[in-house]
């Protein structure tokens, strides 16, 4: 079973990163962004197939150690391999 | 108009980032990982709504500038505001 883990600067977080990529993409001409954020991409294979178990360790996982719950939001979407 | 571009390394491209995080996920107790894979989510918010343009202006910002056509993957999704 394969999750991929999607997480996001909160809404109202400052993202400088962002920032840059939205000037560097502007000086590459594309000047109709409204807005550039940064986040990460986890993708885990797990060696098991209960979705329950799968949702509640991912859970976990983000609040523990992947995402910031403080200036970060976390969602996933779960795969059959 | 917004766009979620998720940028992944390709398989075979060693991810360091990934396999710490892999050991830390383990050393928390989860051991039933087979990989840990780490990629960028960018999040672009577009000033227009024309999907066909959308497309082929985030084609050429993930290989211009996004992404590193070499040792990434990326793919996208559009979703009207």
């Amino acid at each position: 079973m394969i999750v991929e883990i999607y997480i996001a600067l909160k809404k109202g977080v400052a993202d400088p990163q962002g920032l840059t990529v939205k000037h560097a993409l502007e000086s590459l001409g594309y000047k109709d962004l409204a807005d550039v954020r940064m986040g990460k991409l986890v993708v885990i294979k797990l060696n098991y197939k209960d979705k329950k178990r799968a949702e509640r360790e991912v859970n976990e996982m983000c609040k523990k150690l992947l995402s910031n719950p403080i200036i970060e939001d976390y969602r996933f979407k779960l795969s059959g391999e």
